[in-house]
């Protein structure tokens, strides 16, 4: 583990899954010609997000389905690992609001599906998932990844770091009603984890709401390494492993208080 | 439960406890006179903090021990409550580095023993708390204590909030190389478990120590409300419990998915 250049794609959503490929395909390109080896896009990026019950499960598809063939295609393509969000099928109900981690020779490395469920935009469309998130390995980095809401609480970030999560990557649609995450929460869960924190949000409007662009990579000590600002932006931040060894000599997680934390698991 | 005022008393340490009552003395009579009901002091307030293993052992009093009744009858004399720290006798080895509140009638309503210790300097005077922070109830607010280093952790503040607190009380003893704690974590500890956080911490020298001041008081979203700079000082602050059912609208206590914590408990 070294340096990892990484790309946050800061846009609005799509009219329709073939824009939305066609966009990705000219992101990956883009991001990759600015030495990014990762690509992290918003929340449901693929089909949009407040799509309704009845789209959404029309959209929805399994982990292998085609919308993750065509990722795939695209990461090979151009040799940069994506993350993305899309409506996983459920056949147990609603689909999970999911997102997977490609990588760029088309593995599917990673799929991890919403826990924490965002007021009735979310409980209309989703189940929520019913697994914890789990740290997964890619280049020698250890990574973890959050939808949204999920960050807001401490628990999910703190379970990764737990597992050795060096960088939480977290596709995100966050309204602009809500800056306070970007400015008072995440540089808090980069510090008391140690973890870098990537923030791919989407941008402009969608039916009526807007959302607040502000993605955004937080390093290990709580420090803003890179930012966008409203509209929509390539975010190249460079993950510096030196960095993070540096801010693990101040981590906490050895002397938590396990023994005493049984209320937060019921 | 409408409002509360309440002082932090930002100082520098005492040379001695009889030093540490008189100014104690003198302060709660300021406090009162600018209307707070509660003054809350640093962290070992009236025997120092980094005094060695055998001073800490020297000084250790149960909880209903001499100083305890000094600071009550301090606490009745001017008609405040008061939140102190000192060394607490442990008949199965070495003190605890505790909190006690004590009510303006005289009464101890708390007593509260730091579960994180903070690196050799705790380590070398004190035993690690044995028990969970809980919450108690003075004047229709809901109150914890907690020490220091505890605060940096997400999960005693979230224990609180889970029993049901409005408002941590921190005594602290920051040092001034570690001012991410007022900046960064304290808002995060505030938003994301709707609470006021009150964090009164020690300034100027205590050996080669220097203490970073900034005690301050958030509001339940995450909002700085009054703090103070490095130097001695009483900030005075009024908690609102309008504030305080206004944030909780946007509480996210109830969506925490405890079923899928259970690794924060082991």
């Amino acid at each position: 583990m070294n340096t990892l250049t990484l790309a946050l794609w800061q846009c609005s959503y799509p009219a329709n899954t073939f824009d939305a490929l066609a966009q990705l395909d000219a992101t990956a390109a883009q991001a990759r010609a600015q030495a990014a080896e990762l690509l992290v896009c918003p929340e449901m990026s693929l089909t949009g997000y407040q799509i309704g019950a009845q789209r959404a499960a029309d959209l929805a598809e399994p982990a292998d389905g085609p919308l993750s063939q065509a990722v795939a295609a695209i990461a090979q393509r151009h040799g940069i690992a994506i993350v993305y969000g899309y409506p996983e099928h459920n056949t147990e109900g609603k689909p999970y609001n999911a997102a997977q981690f490609i990588a760029a020779d088309g593995q599917r490395l990673a799929n991890y599906r919403k826990t924490h469920l965002f007021g009735d935009i979310d409980r209309a469309q989703f189940s929520p998932g019913p697994q914890a998130p789990a740290v997964f390995e890619w280049n020698g980095w250890h990574l973890g990844l959050l939808i949204c809401y999920d960050i807001e609480f401490p628990e999910p970030a703190r379970m990764l770091a737990l597992q050795g999560a060096d960088a939480v990557l977290v596709p995100t649609a966050n309204m602009i009603e809500f800056d306070e995450v970007q400015r008072v929460l995440l540089p808090a869960r980069a510090l008391e984890n140690r973890v870098f924190v990537a923030y791919a949000n989407a941008c402009g409007m969608e039916g009526g709401t807007t959302y607040g662009g502000l993605s955004l990579v937080c390093g290990p000590k709580g420090v803003l390494l890179e930012h966008a600002v409203r509209d929509a932006a390539l975010v190249i931040a460079t993950l510096s492993g030196d960095d993070l060894r540096q801010a693990h000599a101040g981590s906490q997680l050895a002397e938590r208080r396990g023994d005493l934390y049984g209320l937060l698991g019921r």
